[in-house]
C-alpha cells in the first residue's frame, strides 16, 4: 500500500518530488499516523493535522542543518517518519520505541526537545541568535498552535524575537481549537480573521498593489496568498503578531503543500522574524478525528477501522475526581473549577456542564490559572483548580508567592502525579510533592484509592481554611486494599494497613495497594511487614511515622516522586537519633523515559515485586 | 511642614477635598515618600511616580471595599501613606515597620499581596469574577508597569479577562521604561503610541466626533482624553490592547489628578474590560531620581537633600561576578549573558556595555530567559543566565524541562540567594537549591566568598558539559575564612577549613565564614569543631561528609534554603546506619518578614551566634 513511502529514506528524496508526488506522499504518511497510533496510543488529531506541513517543510529545508522546533511536539510524527524512524514507529511510545515527543537524542533533526506547551519561539529565537554568532545561514522555524499562543510564554518570546530582529520564521498552525476548544481574546481574534467577509475583499484588492513589490510580490500573487508587509494597518487592524514586531504572511491553507513551501520560502527571503499563519484541520482525513478531535487528541489503541477504542481499565481517578466535584458544588455555591485548556483530561467537563457560570478555562496558562484561584479565593470562593502534575511546574512562583504566602484557600487537584506512562521524561509527575511540602502552609494529601480522594476533596473544599494540594496518578482508582469505609478524611493522620514486625512500608497513595501485594507475598516467606498508608504528607502523622521508625529495624518509604524533598525526606527527619535504617523506593533523579504505566513502575522497583524485593534485601541482609 | 497630610486621616478625607487640594497633598506625599526611603532605603523612583495616581484612586474609590492590586507593588508607598499607615512608614522595611509590598495582612486596604511581576491582573480577575458571583458592585483595579506587561503571565490574564468581559480596570503606569531600560516590541508599540505625530491630529479629528457619543463623549472631551470604543482601528492600528478584548481609555497624564479621577470614573460606566494607559514619569518631583531613576529604583538610605547615598560594604558577590563574566567573556566567544530585565541588579551592566551584541535583556520573562538560554546552548554557545533566586521560581518548569532534561549546558547565576533582608517574603530566596538538586543532570554550587565564585565561574563556563547554577547571597563576598588561594574549582570537592572533634559544621556558601566565627568562640569554651565549605553542593563530596559523620557524633548543616530538599536532605542520605545526630540550621517554611540581612539572619539562627548556640547545645546536651 505504502509505495511512495517506501522508496523515501530521507527528506533528501522530497525535494526531488514534484507536487502531486509530494501530496500522494503525504496521504501514505497520514494512512501510516493513524495505523502507528491504533497500535500504540497517541495523539492523532494534531499528527494528522501537520502532515502537509511537515512535508512542505521538509521539501524545502534540511532538518538536519535547518532547525525546525515543533511546540509541545505531539504534532511531529511525520518528521519522524520521514526522517529515517519510519520502522521505528511501529513502537511508538513503547519501550525501546520512538518517543511520541522530538528528542535531541533520537535524531539529529529533531533540534529541540518539547513536551510542554509554548517552548518553541524561545528556543528557537536561541537557535537563530547561536547561528547569527556563529556565521551560518540555515534556516530557522518554530511550529506552534493557536492553543500554546495563548501560554504566557510565547508572548515573551514573540516580543524578544520582535525586538532582536532575528531571521526567524514562526508558523502558526491554527487549528481552530487547541487541545479543547480554545477559550480567550486571542481564540476570537484569529476567529475573526478567518472569517472576515472584509478580508478576501481587501486580499483581492492587494493583490495587485502587491504585484508591484519587487521580488516577492509575484510569487506572492502566484501562490494565492497575501503578504501584507508595511501594508499592514490597511489590512487587519486587530493584527497582534505585528504589533509584536514579526511580518505576517497568511491565513494560508497550511494543507496546499505548494503553497506553505512557497510562504516558507518567501518568508526566508523577507528575513526579519515572519510569522506563517496556516490555518489546518484536527484529525484531517481520518472521519472520526475530524468528527471529534478532543476525543482523538491523545487516545489509546483503537480499531482503525472503526475508530473504536479499547476499553479503558475501570474506574480512574480523573472519574471519581470528575464526579464528587459536581456533588461538592451541588451543595456549595462559593466552589469554582478552573483548568489551563485540559477539561476533559482533568475530569472539569462535567463540572463544565453543570455549572458553566463558575467554570474557567484559562488557556494554556497554568501561572495564570493559580494566581487567578488566589485573587478568587481573595474574594471568598473556593476555587478548585485541576492541572497535570507536570504542568504544575509552570506554576511554582504563582503556587508559593501568590497562594502560599497569603495562606489563600485554594485547592489544587493534581492529576497524573507520579509516572504516567507513553508520554515519557517530559511529562512525568515528579515535582509537586516537593513543590508542595516545603511551600508555607500548604496541605499535602495523597489518596490510595478513590474513596479516600472523595474524602480528602470534601474536607479540603468545606473544611480546610489555607492551601490544600491533594495528588494522584493516572489510572485505577479501585484498590482491594480497602478493608472498610473509608469515613471523613482526617488531615495528619495516617492508616496502618496492616502490622508487622520485620519491616514498616510506608507508604504514598496507591503504592500503598501495591506495598499490601508485597506484604502478601513476604508473609509466604515468612517475613511480616507493617503496611502504612500516609495519606497525609504534610502535617505528617508524626507519631504513627515514629512509633514505626520506633518499633521496626528495617524502613522503606515507597513514593511516586522525587525522594529529595518528598516523603523520604519527611521520614528521615523524624527518624533522628533513631536506630533503624530507612531506604526509598522513589523516582530517581534522572529523565524517565517513556513505556506502560505498569512496566515503568516495574523497572524503577516501585510495584509489588519491586517493593517485595527491597524488603526481602532489607531483611535478609539485615543492617544494610 | 505636612499641613494637609496632618489632616488626613483616611481615604474619606479625600473625596472631600478640591482639586487644588488633592495637587497639594500629592505634594505632601511625595516629600514624604522621598523622607521615609532616604532614611530606610527602598524603592524610591516608582513610588514617586505614581503618587497623583493614588491620590486619584483614593478620591474616587473607597479601598476597604473597591478591590486596588498593585503589581509588584513597589510602588505602593502613597496608598500606605493615606490608608493608616503613615506614622508606621518611618519604619519601612525594617523590623516591625510595614513591608515595602501590599499585603493583606497588614491592611484591610491592601487587597491582595504582590512582589513579584505582571501577577495583578490575574488577581484582579479572580476578584472582579467573586465579586459578581456573590453580587456585589464595588470596583476592581489592577494597576500595572509596562515593564510587568512585558510578563508572559499579564497577557495570559488579558487574554483570559477580554473573554470573561467582567467589569475590570487595568490601568497601565507606563513609566517609559521598567526597573531598567525597557526592551520588546511591545515597549516600543507604546513608544510609537506616545509620541505619535499623526496620534494628536487624529485625536483633535475625534473630539468632534465622540462628543456625539451619549453619555461618556461629552465628558471624555471636557476631561481632554479620547475614548476610543468601536472606534477603534481609526486610531491606533497597533493597538495591543483592544486585540486583547479592552477598551482602551488614553494615553493620559498620569499625573493630572482630574483626569485620572475622570478615568477611572468613565471606565466604571463603560463596564467590562477597560484598560486606562496612563503615562507618568519615574522619580518625578526629585531631581535625583528623575535623572537616574534606575539608580533609585531599590536604594539604600541616602541624603535627602543631595541624593547622595550611603556607602555600600564593601565588595558583593554581584560585582565580583560582574567582573568575571566579563573577563571570561573576553576570550570565549562562546559567552553570551542574559538577564531579565535586572541588569544592574544582577551585575550584567558591565558585560552589556562591553558585548552588546552578546548581551540580551529578555524583559520582565524569567520563562522565557531559561528556554532562550536553554535554544542558545543547543546552538553551541555558552549561555549565562544571572536572576535572583526568587524570580528563578518563575521558570522552574523552563529549568526541568528544557535544560535539565536535555543537559543543555546552561549557567545559571543565582543572586539574592537565601535571606535578602528588607525586601521580605515575597523576595526571600528560599528554593532554588531544592528546585535544582533534584533536577537531572545539575551541578549546583555555592562559593564561600568572592575568589570561589570567579573559580566555580570559570569552571561552569568552560570546563562543565550540563547545567550549573552557581548561587549567592546578596552582600558581601569577603570572607576572612579563606587562608591561602582558592585554585581552580573541582567539582564534588569539599574543603575542611578546620577540624575538631566534638561536633562538624557542614555549610553551604558563605554561612562558613559565619561557622568559622562560631569555631572560634566554641573554641575559648573547650568545645572543637570542624568546619567544612560543601562547595558543590551536586554532586557532593560524599566521602568527605562521610567521613565527618562517622567522626563526630554531632553534626550541624548550615544552609541559606529550605532543609527539605537542600544540603540537609543531601547529608542525611549519606547518614543512613551511622549513630550520629544531625540539626540543621536552615531557613524554615513559613513566610520569613523583612528586616536588615543580618538581623534576620541572627533570628533565624544563622549566623555565628545561632551557629555556636546550636553546637553548644548540641554537645553539652549531647546525643538530643
Amino acid at each position: 500500500m505504502a509505495c511512495i513511502l517506501d522508496r523515501v529514506n530521507g527528506h533528501k528524496d522530497l525535494a526531488a518530488m514534484d507536487d502531486a508526488g509530494l501530496k500522494a506522499l503525504a496521504d501514505e504518511v497520514r494512512s501510516y499516523i493513524i495505523e502507528c497510533v491504533a497500535a500504540n496510543g497517541g495523539h492523532l488529531a494534531s499528527n494528522l493535522g501537520t502532515v502537509e506541513l511537515t512535508v512542505a517543510l521538509l521539501a524545502e529545508l534540511d532538518p538536519e542543518v535547518d532547525r525546525i522546533v515543533w511546540d509541545v511536539g505531539h504534532q511531529s510524527y511525520a518528521m519522524k517518519i520521514l526522517t529515517g524512524r519510519r520502522q521505528a514507529m511501529r513502537k511508538l511510545r513503547q519501550e525501546g520505541g520512538p518517543s511520541g515527543f522530538p528528542n535531541m537524542k533520537e535524531s539529529r533533526s529533531d533540534s529541540f526537545g518539547t513536551g510542554h506547551s509554548s517552548t518553541s519561539i524561545s528556543a528557537a529565537l536561541g537557535l537563530a541568535v547561536s547561528r547569527r554568532l556563529k556565521g551560518a545561514g540555515h534556516a530557522v522555524v518554530a511550529v506552534i498552535g493557536d492553543g500554546a499562543m495563548t501560554g504566557g510564554m510565547a508572548y515573551e518570546a514573540m516580543n524578544n524575537a520582535g525586538a532582536l530582529k532575528e531571521d526567524l520564521i514562526v508558523i502558526l498552525n491554527d487549528n481552530e481549537q487547541a487541545i479543547a476548544r480554545n477559550v480567550g481574546s486571542i481564540s476570537e481574534v484569529l476567529e475573526r480573521i478567518r472569517f472576515s467577509p472584509a478580508r478576501r475583499k481587501i486580499e483581492n484588492g492587494l493583490k495587485q498593489m502587491l504585484s508591484g513589490i519587487p521580488v516577492i510580490g509575484e510569487k506572492a500573487r502566484q501562490a494565492g496568498h497575501v503578504i501584507k508587509r508595511s501594508l499592514k494597518g490597511l489590512l487587519l487592524p486587530k493584527m497582534l503578531f505585528e504589533d509584536l514586531g514579526f511580518t505576517y504572511i497568511g491565513p494560508l491553507d497550511g494543507h496546499d503543500i505548494k503553497m506553505m513551501r512557497n510562504a516558507v520560502r518567501d518568508a526566508r527571503k523577507l528575513g526579519g522574524p515572519v510569522l506563517i499563519h496556516a490555518v489546518t484541520k484536527k484529525g484531517r482525513g481520518y472521519a472520526p478525528a475530524e468528527s471529534d478531535p478532543d476525543s482523538y487528541h491523545g487516545t489509546g489503541p483503537f480499531d482503525p477501522s472503526t475508530g473504536i477504542k479499547r476499553k479503558g481499565n475501570g474506574d480512574g481517578f480523573t472519574d471519581v475526581f470528575s464526579r464528587k466535584l459536581v456533588d461538592l458544588a451541588e451543595r456549595d455555591p462559593r466552589i469554582v473549577a478552573i483548568t489551563a485548556a485540559m477539561p476533559a483530561g482533568t475530569g472539569l467537563s462535567a463540572f463544565a456542564g453543570r455549572f458553566p457560570g463558575r467554570y474557567f478555562d484559562v488557556g494554556i496558562a497554568e501561572q495564570h490559572s493559580l494566581t487567578f484561584a488566589a485573587g478568587l479565593a481573595a474574594g471568598g470562593l473556593v476555587p478548585v483548580v485541576a492541572l497535570y502534575s507536570t504542568f504544575l511546574q509552570r506554576a511554582y512562583d504563582q503556587m508559593l508567592h501568590d497562594i502560599a504566602l497569603q495562606g489563600l484557600h485554594v485547592v489544587i487537584a493534581v492529576d497524573r502525579a507520579g509516572i504516567v506512562g507513553e508520554d515519557g521524561a517530559t511529562h512525568q509527575g515528579t515535582y509537586d510533592m516537593s513543590m508542595a511540602l516545603s511551600a508555607p502552609g500548604f496541605t499535602v494529601l495523597a489518596p490510595m484509592d478513590g474513596e479516600e480522594l472523595e474524602a480528602m476533596l470534601e474536607w479540603a473544599a468545606e473544611e480546610a481554611s489555607g492551601p490544600v494540594m491533594i495528588r494522584y496518578p493516572k489510572g485505577n482508582s479501585v484498590s482491594f486494599a480497602r478493608k472498610g469505609p473509608c469515613g471523613p478524611f482526617v488531615p495528619g493522620k495516617a492508616e496502618v494497613l496492616r502490622y508487622g514486625k520485620d519491616v514498616a512500608l510506608i507508604c504514598e497513595g496507591p503504592s500503598a495497594s501495591e506495598a499490601m501485594k508485597a506484604a502478601s507475598a513476604l508473609e509466604r516467606e515468612g517475613i511480616s511487614a507493617t503496611v502504612m498508608n500516609v495519606r497525609s504528607l504534610k502535617p505528617m502523622d508524626e507519631d504513627a511515622i515514629r512509633e514505626a521508625l520506633c518499633g521496626h529495624r528495617n524502613v522503606i518509604t515507597v513514593e511516586e516522586g522525587v525522594a529529595r524533598g518528598g516523603l523520604y525526606s519527611g521520614v528521615m527527619l523524624l527518624s533522628k537519633g533513631l536506630a533503624v535504617n530507612v531506604r526509598p523506593l522513589s523516582i530517581p533523579e534522572r529523565p524517565i523515559r517513556h513505556g506502560r504505566r505498569t512496566d515503568v513502575l516495574g523497572k524503577l522497583g516501585l510495584d509489588a515485586e519491586g517493593i517485595a524485593a527491597a524488603a526481602r534485601d532489607m531483611v535478609v541482609g539485615d543492617g544494610n
